[in-house]
């Protein structure tokens, strides 16, 4: 069988809700007396998906062994989007834009909650390098609450040069870095804008951190040289809202 | 052998550094060729604690198969602090005074970047519930990057008691709450200030809202109902760290 798999009641209802076209197999746990895998299946039932009840061993199997709560979907995912469509987005959302670049996060964990905090904040799309950072796999999928499901998501293959076009489209490029002496509270983050992370071991690459227009520093004062890459990634993007009137 | 096992390099140097004379064994891979090893090595004896070299398989043994980077320690926890030590951290940091109180946070990953953000907004301390947390084991002092050793962290027997006192010592207490109607970013965030915040899942419980000053929420604008509860409490801060002039 081909296609992804998604387990976890909440990763499989929201790849339900924005995309059950798209969900080839799902299985719910025979026998369960969890109410919510009940109305899983209701809901997939009203949008047209079949649910299969199948032992828990089965699942168990189907995932090896990871916590699946008794719902597990295969999942066909949709063709990668364009750089195309992404400066579409970007002139459609004229001065709201906000786009989140993350340069290396290759951790999943961290990826999804980046994609949770982005789209808490509305973004209008994230930006990876194609063979710098991680895929949207099922542990990012499920890190992120679904997230990576509902965001305009898009893996370019030459980041400087998408970066170079979006300023071209009038973007401000900000980006984070700890060594520099900029403060980023000082910024005017109002009008079109990109926030622009690196990875957590070693920043952004050299000839990203070239691309941008801007670099800053969330200023600290503990002894830990840097936040954890999704919560920097959330405080700046939360400060660029709360600068913005939310 | 009695003693907490901390491992990977980050979290033993960080306890070298920050706390040698709790350090009852220190283990080094031997015949690794991790430069950092060495120096992890040099750095111990410095400070008086004698590396013993260990072939890989019996660290590997030693901390169940868990990723160690080829340094193991045995660590001899110090005693609890006593809430007496709290009050006191409170009216030696007067108008300074920043606490952050987490309710229900038992994810180990989740409370170690916690830990990690509170230290690096500089805060007085961290009070938890004794009976409804995560205590510091080896994942959670990994996950906060070693910061699990240098806050002041404080697990109290009656949270809501505990609320109590640090309001009649000038604290005032803003929970985060997301269905609240307040906008954290409405309040004063400045002087003696306590950020409460609950569980993932199920938010603070009802005592411990009841002991908050003021309720409110992160205004948000996509279709998750939350943030991770780190990236949260990162939000949540710095956004006080910004208003009080940093």
């Amino acid at each position: 069988m081909s296609g992804e798999l998604l387990f976890g009641i909440n990763t499989v209802e929201s790849a339900l809700t924005h995309d059950a076209k798209n969900i080839v197999e799902l299985y719910i746990e025979a026998d369960s007396h969890n109410a919510r895998l009940k109305e899983l299946s209701e809901r997939a039932r009203d949008l047209g998906v079949k649910p299969h009840s199948r032992p828990r061993e089965a699942l168990d199997k189907m995932t090896g062994g990871a916590r699946h709560q008794g719902a597990v979907a295969r999942y066909r995912a949709p063709p990668p989007r364009t750089e195309k469509e992404l400066y579409e987005l970007v002139e459609q959302a004229q001065a709201d834009t906000l786009i989140l670049v993350l340069d290396g996060v290759t951790d999943p964990h961290n990826l999804g909650a980046c994609l949770r905090s982005a789209e808490a904040a509305g973004v209008t799309a994230v930006v990876v390098p194609k063979d710098k950072a991680a895929g949207i796999t099922p542990t990012v999928r499920k890190a992120s609450s679904g997230a990576a499901d509902r965001v305009a998501f898009f893996a370019v293959t030459n980041l400087a040069r998408a970066l170079k076009t979006l300023k071209e489209k009038g973007v401000w490029l900000v980006g984070l870095a700890g060594e520099s002496a900029q403060n980023f509270y000082t910024l005017d983050l109002k009008g079109p804008l990109g926030i622009v992370m690196g990875s957590e071991g070693e920043g952004m690459r050299r000839l990203t951190a070239e691309s941008c227009d801007f670099l800053a520093k969330i200023p600290m004062r503990g002894g830990v040289e840097s936040l954890n890459v999704s919560v920097a990634t959330g405080v700046a993007l939360f400060e660029a809202l709360r600068q913005r009137g939310r």
